[in-house]
């Protein structure tokens, strides 16, 4: 047997890169049926490669603790702070692989570990230096590569990196399934498996809309769409990240064996008859915030003002709408997610203190709004799609606030109370629920 | 005013580093109040460093979650865990400061913060790689010094550094004293101020004795044998290098403000008359575990074989008896901490299953033996300070199994159960609660 030998092809070995989240290592059974099931996969030929992230709860408990100091913690600080989750979750995997691994007879007292535990660090994961929203710069594989060719499984921490100063820098909630495929793009490895405490990627959100159904597979370009829209199951950068080194993910369940959602390039999802619909799912994302700004001087420099100080302080802003009063002052509205809300508006009301162009400007925040979406790449060669979905809310008596569209997905923003009505009658209108 | 003028003299500026235990930062009031000290302290115009432990009660947590796994973890993965806890204490006493800092207008938005964490890789700690029990081999300070230069409180993690491979290793419990020690050694500074939750070191434990008293000035060679012998305010280590690079210690509550006590060598504690006992203090050490090893064969080679094995896993062996039974067989006993008690009999058992010269060797464990001794620099020279420490423990009816001696203290190993009298009559007997 060789290690270099070709991976990938039937019958050899490959190089496949599992993801476990929060829900996967939440206790010490989960953890150790992890373990069981990495070394299971290592024993059926493959080379194995983990990325965890923090146990579910604890990085709630660690921004709590925080917050209850700052309620807008220093970034830098609560990088560090978070990191330690998956610092705590990697420590006890290698653990539970190297136990596990003992009690097989494949690790005697003395001998080399099994599994080796890594941090971001460790392994050369450098970012940028946007505390808590980094993004990854490059991967060093030396020491994996190492650790891979001696039969050791590599345990690594998500979620999490050092920018150039040495600082740990984190990418974000979800951000384990971004260092999942980055490693994986890194090793050039066969397969990326995304492992959750749901069986795959849903039509909708099944506690939405109980006639949600699995999707067998799934474009990238669909797939980001429904990640940018709130379906909670991948972080969006994952996906375009994979799309981009056309790295096949697979979003799985780790809590049975059964196939999840294939995540795959356009050419590969073509033939399967499913798919062949408009429409492959619904989002819905409950936490949105809309803010108005009112009576803003005229001129061009001053939405690029607004929008350049929310983007330095890495805040997302999605729908951004720009009107004209009669009174000749301007009125700029935009949503951000909830989990922005706070600091835009520090970002904001800073802007009025210190920028006398904004003196007289008013902040106006609209709470509770959520935002539903159709995906489809059906959708850019049939152009009824969105009339359609305007009707079909119009029918369930839903008003629609706001509207964006991009080739392959329209969206409209609604009171974040009729949720569950928008989608359900979307999901049914759209025959998502009839396919098997 | 110069950042390079002379440090120390009185009036001018001093370079102080401040250790925080546990329940020094066991809870966000006390994180707080750490904050609110050190940059009272700072505003007193001296220059600050923080070393901080894991927030009390965290370490044994993590500890736990690991030994559901393997009663006897694997130590790479063991420390990287538990120096998971030190990482969440820096990031919020560091967060801490700086929303106090700005609440106190010494902080604007946007300005440099003014404290800055630091983990043990980042500052270049480099250590052994006896994982669990490393020793600080090297600390770069050009970090810590850029940001006291601009009035920054660095944050340090205590109890861990990095090996030469990159991998988290940790100084053993109550690391985080070696850790401030060596770290204030390291950048020269004038006062290293260990926060606990007592009020200094006492001339016994007050838990074991009621009458047990605050000491004001104690040497470090009496500081040393106090710490090996089992009062826990100190790491032993931390007051080795301290002696080592006669850096003054001030043992101090963080509860309140008053003095503690004060770790200096022998010719500064001189003229204190309250020092001039010839005892200073009555050390306990519950936690004892005597094996015996049995039937072992004669030869210059055993004892050697078995305290390299044992010093090989960084098992620190105390008391050791040789003795030769009438059927030329050799019998070896030795005690060790309670916490080496598992390592210690794996790897003797180890030894006996795989090395054929100790394979008639029969291990005998005692466990729930106490160790008490007597420390004072003034015994060296009045010879019957030992004799009247037996006599004290006769009259108290308290059986002596194992007597060792250094220079400075007398130790003696009795029954875990009569470790109270122990303490009462000796400390009794050498005046120690008539001082004031």
């Amino acid at each position: 047997m060789t290690l270099n030998g070709s991976r990938g092809i039937l019958g050899a070995m490959a190089l496949i890169v599992q993801k476990f989240g929060g829900t996967s290592v939440g206790t010490i059974e989960r953890i150790q049926h992890v373990a069981r099931w990495a070394l299971d996969c290592q024993a059926k030929g493959d080379d194995i490669v983990l990325v965890v992230s923090a146990m579910s709860g604890e990085t709630n408990r660690l921004v709590e603790l925080a917050t209850k100091i700052n309620p807008i913690p220093y970034s830098r600080e609560y990088d560090m702070l978070i990191a330690s989750g998956e610092q705590v979750a990697v420590g006890l995997v290698s653990l539970a692989i190297n136990t596990e691994a003992e009690k097989r007879g494949l690790l005697k007292p003395g001998e080399a570990p099994k599994a080796h535990p890594f941090l971001g660090y460790q392994i050369g994961i450098l970012t940028d230096s946007v505390f808590s929203k980094a993004r990854i710069q490059a991967i060093d594989t030396t020491r994996l590569r190492q650790q891979i060719s001696r039969k050791v499984i590599p345990v690594i921490a998500g979620f999490q990196g050092v920018d150039p100063e040495n600082n740990i820098t984190t990418l974000g909630r979800g951000g384990s399934d971004t260092s999942a495929v980055a490693i994986a793009a890194a090793l050039q490895a066969d397969d990326c498996e995304i492992y959750t405490d749901v069986d795959g990627v849903y039509t909708t959100d099944p506690r939405l809309c109980s006639s949600a159904r699995k999707i067998n597979r799934i474009s990238y370009e669909e797939m980001m769409e429904l990640a940018s829209l709130g379906a909670k199951v991948l972080q969006i950068r994952s996906v375009e990240l994979a799309a981009k080194y056309r790295l096949p993910l697979h979003v799985r369940s780790s809590f049975n064996s059964m196939e999840g959602t294939r995540v795959v390039s356009l050419e590969n999802k073509v033939g399967s008859k499913m798919e062949q619909v408009l429409v492959a799912g619904v989002a819905a994302d409950p936490g949105q915030v809309k803010f108005t700004l009112q009576n803003l001087p005229e001129g061009a420099g001053v939405a690029a003002k607004i929008f350049s100080s929310l983007s330095a302080s890495a805040i997302v802003v999605d729908v951004i709408v720009q009107d004209m009063s009669s009174t000749g002052r301007l009125t700029i509205s935009f949503t951000v997610g909830k989990s922005d809300f706070l600091n835009a508006k520090r970002v904001l009301e800073k802007l009025k203190a210190t920028d006398p162009e904004f003196d007289g400007m008013k902040i106006i925040e609209e709470e509770n709004l959520a935002k539903v979406s159709i995906v489809g790449v059906g959708m850019q060669h049939h152009p009824g799609v969105a009339s359609q979905m305007f009707t079909l809310l119009a029918d369930a008596r839903i008003m629609i606030k706001l509207i964006t569209t991009s080739e392959i997905k329209v969206s409209c923003l609604i009171d974040g109370e009729m949720i569950r009505q928008a989608v359900e009658c979307l999901h049914h209108g759209f025959q998502l629920d009839e396919l098997n």
